[in-house]
């Protein structure tokens, strides 16, 4: 325990958590060469093993020069300064000269790239070449050629506006409308280059028993979504306050008719109430044993 | 050197990279207990670092219990023995026991999470939960309101669709067809939950000079894209293999009108030619000093 003159009582030291003149958010910095996704993807994911903790963030990007380096480490000093404790800093930076900064700015430097490179090197027999990766003109026109291919058959086919072309999709996505369909295909195409329809199931659908007529043929493809009434009811007043469409009820009702088909019909389906867009996309590539159009 | 006897010639010994009888891909495998994304992002980022070397990725999601640590484990060191190199592993675990499986399965395991989970245990004074990072049912909800707020926004303003409530908009995307406009607004709101419209500039804009007159009262909200004429001719063939629209001269004429305004009007803009829609987003987020909506 030191003693804090200026205020006047004890204060605990440094990275010790609990201080008692204030609960202090333990700033954290992510700093990239790039766009900083790397590092906040795991440090964000590092950081969630620590629930106790309070943080708050400060992004810094294209960290790409000294003279940026040299700004980014200067913002660091000053907030362990303010702040009195260090703060955390995860970096994903190619450069090592950079990294240096950067390391030198504060103790509690995550250096999320260089830690790997040494033993990467080793086990390839390769040295690596500390450039910024990026890819080149070439590889890119075809990969985002590919990917807007993939959007724009996605966005197209969108809550059941084209239902032709479903021998193209890779999958199409079934359940009843605002149960996480759009996202679930948008990101489908975005991350996966995949080509994923999506077909909103409604009372039309639930009249006659058996899967829409016009899927019949794409049925291998069809992947179901699902979700707690409870929730769709509370995402579809978001929308719609007033009328049938978000009552509990026939929430209910469309829940249970749609889970019935899928069970009917033997069509594999997850229940989104919980989960994440990125962990639904996941699921569905595992479960339908897609692969990513550039893999 | 090896001997191999079998084929008769000397071989190098495993992870020297070149060998005689054939060019190998070294297997790389992305083992992680959610989605794979961070896995993946990451260690993709460390591949570039080796643009020499030839890589088959292995994509094994969900590992959250040791039925499933054995299983992926076993697929490990069954690629050992067939390409007779160990394969690289980068592995995101937050179960000890499950990243021991992993661990034991072969040498060159590269333990993305576990190895910074102590280091920052220590830089908070706070040990860590260990349990598989999922986010609870309520933070959800609002999170995937906001997401979805965020989207259905940019997608009723996708393309000039929708040409008003633009005061809710965070951003205003310009530019010519085929830009890349929308898959840059979708990224925009799907990872950083921002409300994006986009607008197309066609030859009607160029005929008045200045911007058009719908976006005047949202200027401070518009970043202009650009793209290399030859590439945007090649694009708009993809579309359109006829007629002026896909033709270089159209398309120059376009894009140089397009930059002249941007630069007339204080427009901030991009090239998107050779970079990636991630990085298209990050570099408007800084420009325009956008922040996550959730942070």
């Amino acid at each position: 325990m030191a003693v804090d003159a200026k205020r006047g009582f004890y204060r605990t030291p440094p990275g010790w958590g609990k201080r008692k003149h204030k609960i202090m958010k333990r700033r954290v910095f992510f700093v990239s060469d790039r766009t900083g996704i790397t590092a906040e993807t795991l440090g964000e994911s590092l950081l969630t093993q620590f629930p106790g903790a309070n943080f708050r963030r400060i992004h810094i990007p294209f960290v790409d020069n000294l003279a940026a380096a040299e700004v980014a480490a200067a913002r660091i000093r000053e907030a362990h300064e303010q702040d009195e404790v260090p703060p955390l800093v995860f970096s994903t930076l190619t450069d090592n000269a950079i990294q240096h900064v950067i390391s030198a700015s504060t103790h509690n430097v995550f250096d999320l790239f260089g830690t790997f490179i040494g033993p990467l090197e080793n086990a390839l027999g390769e040295a690596s070449t500390h450039s910024v990766g990026r890819m080149h003109g070439i590889v890119d026109v075809t990969l985002y050629e590919r990917r807007l291919n993939a959007l724009n058959f996605t966005l197209s086919h969108d809550d059941g506006l084209k239902a032709s072309d479903f021998d193209e999709a890779d999958v199409i996505i079934l359940g009843v409308s605002r149960c996480g369909k759009t996202p679930t295909c948008l990101y489908l195409s975005m991350h996966y280059d995949l080509k994923a329809a999506n077909y909103p199931l409604t009372d039309d659908d639930f009249d006659h028993l058996g899967i829409p007529k016009v899927l019949l043929p794409a049925k291998s493809k069809l992947y179901g979504l699902t979700i707690v009434p409870e929730q769709l009811s509370r995402i579809r007043r978001e929308r719609r306050a007033h009328g049938r469409y978000s009552t509990l009820q026939q929430c209910r009702a469309e829940v249970q008719a749609a889970e019935a088909m899928f069970r009917k019909e033997g069509i594999r389906y997850l229940d989104t109430t919980t989960i994440s867009i990125e962990e639904i996309a996941a699921t569905i590539v595992r479960d339908m044993d897609l692969h990513r159009r550039d893999t």
